[in-house]
């Protein structure tokens, strides 16, 4: 398949480059495109072609591929520069899942107009959904999915699922419910078909390894599918009524989502910023970080300002203050890194009786004392040659690196470990502010050591 | 469901402290445990009591349980303590992936011995993948998978699969092939169950939006997936023969994987050191790159040595080299993160066209023109009240800063799209040596040019 789109690759560049949208759509429709395909030909046209050249396609291929779109807020300028009939027609061609998640992106009074345009029990199935905050179980649900009594027989089930099947799409399992909907069970369809036909689909139903309640966090559900491997998670209330389910696709979403976060929470990045901004949406995101990091660093390293004497009168600490801090929030870095992500994917046990920071605290002991070890051989080393370097400067040297490295990996480790109790995303521990910590600590140790056993 | 867990978490605590692994294995039997569970409760205990606990649970519950510990390492130690008869009868209850990974973590010497036990065409089905790399489709694929002609009725398809279906665990939808098996198309199962029982397969089959060779790297196989949204996405030969299936849960493993790595590379932790390691493995990952980095940090601030005599005239200039030095790293941290998770979750077309250097280009001279310039009139401050402080030491750090934070950028954004042009892995680009870099940068401009400058 892959082959096949790089040979018209080419011809797609050359209508992208020439706006020619007619017989770009043409061109989706011929090569029957998947939605996400076509949503980068969307993303590579310029704003006023992306709305001409959605107009042009037919309405199933244009309203999955706006779902697909990577940017959902562009997916929503996108909606709301179409009439409202033809944005509800869109959204009436989707997932009620995928379109409340469209609908979000919309100004309240550009989403009520579009609502307003939407067949009755469509518009009231969206609303309920729009009631659930985006980033929980809530958030992610299709109430769209099969439900049947445990009573039916294999083939009475297929028929029941031959009716209600046609409304629902990409099911994997059926849910066995009771009279008043209650969650009792699933059936996997691959099992269904191979049962025999006359076996009770309540013998056939699996219970449920895990279920979510609609205000848990996204987060939390992608650790449970993937833990269980499950196709679809069902999202059920206090009762265990049925509400919804969640399937694998908006959970892998989830999952990247929010690693992206994290990655770019650890290097300083505010989550606002999407990976594909333009360079103003970054500097808004990252500029108030590093003007803030700059007033702590300069905290940081007007410690140096207390030590005025002795760096005079050793100016090789001026040389030792980038080594000693640098190691310490490199070291840092690493315990931290560490430490968010074992969190991230360790499950709710694992996680409580993991202790992160007596561990760091050992590796920090002992590659404390190495590095320590070896910085102060190679002081030594130029003390022999040099006669304004002092000896005692590798004591100072040693004891520094390896206290800094040792609070380093400590706080690298029990920062995050104390968000993640008190119920804060751990990987907002940014390293940007644990190496401003290090290096206040670093100058503070070197300095003031060489204050203590050089002057 | 997790209610129930917690309230019996108490009881498997207590038989875990006491190691009473016998009546372990009859609760998790009595409580219907998932394997992912029964994982954990297996790593939970001592080596000795594992094995125990894994002879006293019944085969299928075991080999289900092994497959899911997180740290496949452990898993392999645990299957060669077993004896080889106890081992193949675990194996032998496995899809042929979830085997062939478990026996890819044994010595040679103990797979031979296991294989031996196992029957000879499943053996043979093991060898062979076992060829493939465990980090390519081949290394993911089952070839437990359903494949029917076009030319039987959905009813027929059905019956077929009633047959087939037996054999093969977890299908979500039945490949289309011709005579010589070569891939047409899929059938989901859910359409299949709703389709017309007269109406032909070939009919219903869509064409498979991506399929993989069996030697494309697991990263690449999960980015299809994740892009679309399949729950299994084919494996095929030059041919186009159908080899085998990935399934959308190991994709969602390999994406956790990918992205751990991902992260800790940044943080400069060697991808070889396991979330939850013991402390000596942690040290053996992390000191070898201390150490190198060490020696590089030396390097980098031994550039103050060359400038001794501007330091000892302006102690300032001590207290600004980790303030210069630092906003570079941040900054270069910052780039670098934002290009290599773009990279990472960019579909190749997106990712060939995208300009990451330019844009941190663009923003490295905004955010350094500003950051420099709150840098300066601090410095300007500071001049006012102190005679020993320069006016000109402003422009010294406004020039230092400026440059620094847009070489980090550009360089945070160049090295890992280079990288990735190499085919490298983007994410080795560890931030520790971007910020060494960057120290070394910081200190040369800002020494450079107050010796230029104020002397």
């Amino acid at each position: 398949m892959s082959e096949e789109k790089d040979t018209t690759q080419r011809r797609l560049d050359e209508l992208l480059e020439s706006g020619r949208v007619d017989e770009l759509a043409e061109v989706v429709q011929d090569l029957d495109l998947h939605a996400s395909d076509v949503a980068d030909l969307i993303e590579d046209l310029d704003d006023a072609d992306q709305v001409a050249f959605v107009r042009a396609l037919p309405l199933e291929v244009a309203s999955e591929a706006i779902t697909e779109m990577a940017e959902s807020e562009e997916a929503g300028d996108l909606l709301a520069a179409l009439d409202p009939e033809r944005g509800a027609a869109l959204i009436h061609e989707l997932a009620d899942d995928d379109a409340a998640d469209l609908i979000q992106e919309l100004e309240p009074e550009e989403a009520a107009r579009i609502l307003a345009a939407l067949p009755q029990d469509e518009a009231v199935d969206i609303r309920g959904l729009l009631m659930y905050d985006e980033e929980t179980a809530g958030g992610l649900m299709t109430t769209e999915l099969l439900a049947i009594q445990g009573d039916l027989t294999a083939e009475q089930a297929i028929d029941a699922i031959r009716v209600q099947g046609r409304e629902v799409e990409d099911f994997y399992s059926v849910f066995v419910v009771d009279e008043s909907n209650r969650l009792l069970g699933a059936v996997p369809l691959d099992d269904l078909i191979i049962a025999d036909t006359e076996a009770r689909v309540a013998d056939l139903a699996l219970d449920v390894p895990a279920t979510v309640r609609p205000d848990v966090d996204q987060e939390e559900v992608g650790k449970m599918l993937s833990r269980y491997n499950l196709v679809s998670i069902p999202v059920v209330d206090e009762f265990g009524v049925l509400l919804g389910r969640i399937t694998f696709d908006d959970v892998i979403d989830v999952i990247e989502l929010e690693q992206t976060e994290d990655i770019l929470r650890l290097a300083g990045v505010s989550e606002g910023e999407e990976i594909r901004a333009e360079w103003q949406d970054a500097v808004r995101s990252r500029l108030p970080w590093l003007a803030l990091n700059l007033l702590t660093i300069a905290v940081a390293s007007s410690v140096a300002l207390l030590f005025e004497a002795t760096i005079e009168a050793f100016v090789w600490l001026a040389a030792l203050m980038p080594i000693v801090a640098g190691m310490g929030g490199n070291s840092g870095t690493q315990a931290l890194a560490v430490t968010v992500r074992r969190i991230a994917i360790a499950s709710s046990e694992l996680e409580r009786r993991s202790d992160a920071v007596r561990k760091e605290l050992v590796i920090g002991l002992v590659n404390g004392i190495a590095l320590g070890a070896m910085a102060a051989l190679a002081v030594l080393a130029i003390a022999a040659v040099r006669p304004d370097v002092p000896q005692m400067l590798s004591v100072v040297v040693l004891l520094a690196l390896w206290g800094n490295i040792v609070v380093a990996g400590t706080l690298g480790a029990f920062v995050p470990t104390l968000l993640d109790r008190m119920g804060i995303d751990p990987a907002i521990a940014s390293s940007v502010f644990l190496t401003t910590f290090t290096d206040l600590v670093g100058f503070a140790l070197l300095l003031g050591l060489a204050t203590a056993l050089l002057l």
